[in-house]
């Protein structure tokens, strides 16, 4: 008999902050099995935390810490010079302080993954991806690192021995090296939902990375990134999901 | 055989930020048995944290979460305004923050205690006593509260069922009600160490407060609260650690 | 010759923060004849302050700082413990911020209106009404005070021979003592574009302030507070406008 | 008549924060001709820099902005990403609320000096340079720019047609090139008082720059760079003073 085989799609929530709000998060909530929370400190703050966490409880999504730079002007995107040890520092502090909120609302931290530049530098520089996995395994080595398929984290936190889930993005292209083309890039962003979606399916089934020249690349895909920041992001997502159920795939968070 | 009579010596350390430094951390943990850790609301930084924690873990002091309104300008001396249920938020995520940096320098939680204008109000306003209290319990119902004797959050500390150590304070006087006297009266600070010192061993031999007029307030005197902040502070401290060791009293860390 | 009577129509702008958006800056720029502009504590930035004081000057409206209390989280809606003194320097200092990035765009700042929980202690404490005329007059003693119309520092600025202009709210109603009726009771908010407008005039008309019962309070009326935050607010704001007009009333700055 | 040579002695002070104190601002004030006065973003706050001002005014020493990147936690020391736009508006913002508090404590802000990291992009760094000169400019042509001689910023202040006040530093060494040694270097810094005084001196009367082989690089040498961090910075800046007052020089604010 053969198994069924299943994805998590995940999401970032949760990045409203005081008085301000952005995404959907309750629309994206429907979408997703897994929601990337950020914790305070490019985003997010502890009411916008616990309100995401119980929302998330409720609709049955698996939540992830995602921590990044305390950078709120700059939304996390921007790269804060922190030498290695100050990343796991930061890192560690925001993973305590998810748990503690999780906690408090019912849920359970499961997952941590790495936000904006910080995110991006632990698919191409080892130092920060060895930071980010060190403050993982330090806090609790229970919890999954959810990474960049192919990317330095990916091969430095299975060295080391935690669980890793791969994921690959919905609406973006990936060079021959796999690595994600540069936004800068023409081409770099897929808009159409349809054509996302079917891509996604033929990756999750040959469980490889699809570049820009069609070669396919193997890898674990664990995972799908999708956003959910504007109506049409969340329009993606959706019709990614429906994709998959259609073909057979079927929907879970990871673990 | 008579039980030999212990109490726990407490101060606030890690109150230092980024390039700025205050107290003498290093001092102070040679004298007691517990450090309250500011969180990075209003002191402390993860870098900060980290490192107390280390050198607590090497001092063999036990640590607890010291947590305060996010007021880094006012080093959490003024009344932030927050409900209670913001006060829980910020409490749990302080707690949640401070718990993975102790796990991350070989260091474990055990206690919190609320700082400056939280824990003033601690003492006299039942909401926010209960707030702070439902966030401790709310994080981990084993960690202990840290709280003013025959304050507010004292009675509803144990009304719960958590596990509570109270503290009287070395160099301070208290009213005829059993409240800390303002320090903007005369008096209301103990400047003279020897005076200090005996009076703590007093109080703790009667396990009561004693008041202005020389009344004894009974009440379990669980840990005093020395401070750290200058070198006379840090003088005051150990000359109320060698008096207690010479009225043979244990000087131990709570539980 | 009958002179041609005039208003202000004044709105606060440029509250967006780093990558967070609120307010819908360029409809009620169409609208207004005075902007009131956040400095960058309470709400704003570098980068939203010289974007908004370049968009002002191209629409021809005329510029004001709008001070608020250090507080992001709380959009200055928050009562931050300060003495009077430290109120003058906060003030005093994003004052001068705003001139600068002002200048830097064109434009030039003409007015200080005091922001959110600051704002309404202007009306009703005294010592936080000097405090921030003060300020204004320190900094530079030609900038005109926006205030409540009938509140404190309506009085105190005009005894200490600043430039005073007094504003009405065209959304909100009045009690007997010419009090902002408080938001938490009914009746506190006009939703009403129509009323709204009508009820403007009728008070810029007779010089007045409306009471819940009809009563006239006697006031200089030199300016008419409207929102932009939604567009059913940028509604209520276009109406009063055009009511105002239709009734021979001209708009335009002050002075 | 020969005409008396000048020099003025800068430094960085204001840079407390909060409960926070650091240098010895009332010491080194005895010492220098001109202040460099943090404005709030990678140090000081409204309060230091009020009471900076005002006992500067006091000593009768000259005052300059000196604005640094938005990073308290990093004291302005990290390069944090900003496009030179961005550097114009943090820049002109810094100015402007450092103007208004100097008016407040009857000062006057006479130049500007770039902070920490993004002072060192002024001289390597073209683009970065030209930034902090038009944010100058934009504010108020008047104001003088306080450059490292031979940087980036000296040249392009100068083309673009603003009075510059060149810099030597009392206490570092400089390359062939004329730039500053790096502090990762032996011998990047002078901790000798008679040898930096005497450097000083030889630099002064040549008007140059002296290398580490001891050639001499032309250039004006408007003002020498102390500080006032520790008391032992104090001391050289002392020894310096005196020693130029010694050679016939006079200690006197540009301009």
């Amino acid at each position: 008999m053969k198994e069924i085989q299943g994805v998590d799609l995940n999401s970032d929530i949760g990045e409203s902050f005081g008085a301000y709000r952005v995404g959907n998060d309750a629309a994206i909530l429907d979408v997703v099995t897994s929601a990337n929370v950020a914790c305070g400190f490019h985003a997010g703050d502890p009411e916008i935390m616990a309100a995401t966490f119980a929302m998330a409880r409720e609709k049955g999504v698996a939540v992830g810490a995602h921590p990044g730079y305390p950078d709120l002007w700059g939304f996390g995107r921007r790269v804060i010079p922190h030498s290695p040890g100050e990343i796991e520092r930061i890192v560690a502090y925001q993973i305590g302080a998810a748990q503690a909120l999780a906690h408090y609302s019912g849920h359970k931290i499961t997952y941590v993954k790495a936000h904006g530049a910080l995110g991006n530098l632990t698919q191409t520089d080892p130092d920060v991806a060895l930071a980010v996995t060190r403050a993982v395994r330090a806090v609790d080595p229970n919890l999954i690192c959810l990474v960049i398929a192919l990317g330095r984290q990916d091969r430095i936190a299975r060295e080391i021995g935690l669980t890793v889930m791969s994921e690959i993005f919905a609406d973006r292209t990936y060079s021959e090296q796999g690595l994600l083309v540069s936004r800068k890039l023409d081409g770099a962003v897929i808009h159409d939902a349809e054509q996302a979606a079917l891509r996604v399916v033929r990756m999750v089934k040959a469980s490889a990375i699809e570049t820009l020249s069609g070669n396919m690349l193997r890898t674990p895909v664990d995972s799908i990134c999708v956003h959910g920041d504007t109506p049409s992001a969340v329009a993606i997502a959706a019709r990614v999901r429906q994709k998959l159920q259609e073909s057979g795939i079927l929907l879970r968070a990871f673990k």
